[in-house]
């Protein structure tokens, strides 16, 4: 097996998964992609940062199969299978560069081929994941309980239409981690010690 | 939040769920019920512990709609049944009782309602769960990925069966580890600190 050099970081939304992102990197003194990765998206696709971000993770519709109707519809390649195609081509050459932490966007299917990748997930429980949310994005007229569903219902479903696995399916993790329990910096202490400890 | 005491342990047939079980529970000084649990199920029950170990985790048919029919035929409690509601029994009496790690048997769907309990899960990847198996119960006649295959799917039924949930779903489980990844001694350091380490 080789040495596991790059760590993918999948996470609920909510569940402070770029913060701990962002602590694995510092203790290790890796590069964190996660805005960075979605300007190099941009830049590739050519399509807007924001753009991306939304439509990078995340299914126009909750509903799967409606998405593929939505993505697949534009006779070639649709906008969402475009910026798809260059996350994946960002994605595969960040991993081939150097030592790296790389957030979201399905890297951890993007890059199941290569045996020097740890993959990490990230959950957390609601009340956790909702009180995360209204600090760091504030309240909004929908009820919190509505925004995190509609959010897990198409993260589900971009990742089902794009990697043909379910979201959240513990065997395509190494290491998945309830933050609300274990917190932020322990989480990062469990995945920077994997790398450190490796022989 | 009430400071986690109780440890389950939900493991892939040969994932060396066990194995980790035992350190964890040598590391914290705990009690570790996995033999002893099924010796208390069987006397609780009045079964053979040959059977209640087989019967007590295992569909008797891979296919969940198949094994609700023989599970649910008898007319009252069917033979399943009843090994469930004496292990629900036996292991809500240990949790009450005593900080322990406790082995398989639905213990994390059993103890939900507790706020004391760190759900874990052990898996790990095809090629080390064969070569473990062999290791531990020898060749048979049938081919390992067969008899993988089968425990897998049976395991998946029962849990469904008895707990309405996803065998495998992260969100059941606090600490989810790769043990061909990270090693027994590793999963076991993380799960003994996450109990050391809270405040």
């Amino acid at each position: 097996m080789s040495k596991k050099r790059i760590i993918t970081v999948s996470r609920e939304f909510g569940s402070g998964g770029h913060t701990v992102a962002k602590l694995i990197a510092d203790k290790l003194g890796y590069a964190c992609y996660d805005k960075e990765l979605v300007e190099r998206i941009a830049k590739e696709s050519g399509f807007d940062e924001a753009f991306v971000r939304e439509r990078g993770e995340y299914a126009s519709a909750s509903n799967s199969f409606l998405f593929a109707l939505v993505a697949g519809s534009s006779g070639g390649f649709s906008v969402s299978d475009q910026i798809y195609i260059a996350q994946n081509n960002v994605i595969k050459e960040l991993a081939a560069k150097e030592p790296c932490v790389i957030v979201g966007r399905c890297a951890d299917y993007i890059l199941r081929d290569r045996d020097d990748c740890l993959h990490t997930f990230f959950h957390a429980d609601k009340d956790f994941r909702a009180r995360h949310i209204v600090e760091k994005y504030g309240e909004r007229s929908d009820s919190i309980e509505k925004r995190i569903k509609d959010k897990d219902d198409r993260r589900k479903a971009y990742y089902k239409h794009y990697t043909g696995r379910n979201w959240g399916d513990v065997q395509n993790y190494h290491i998945s981690l309830d933050t609300s329990v274990l917190g932020f910096e322990q989480c990062a202490e469990i995945v920077a010690n994997a790398i450190k400890n490796q022989k």
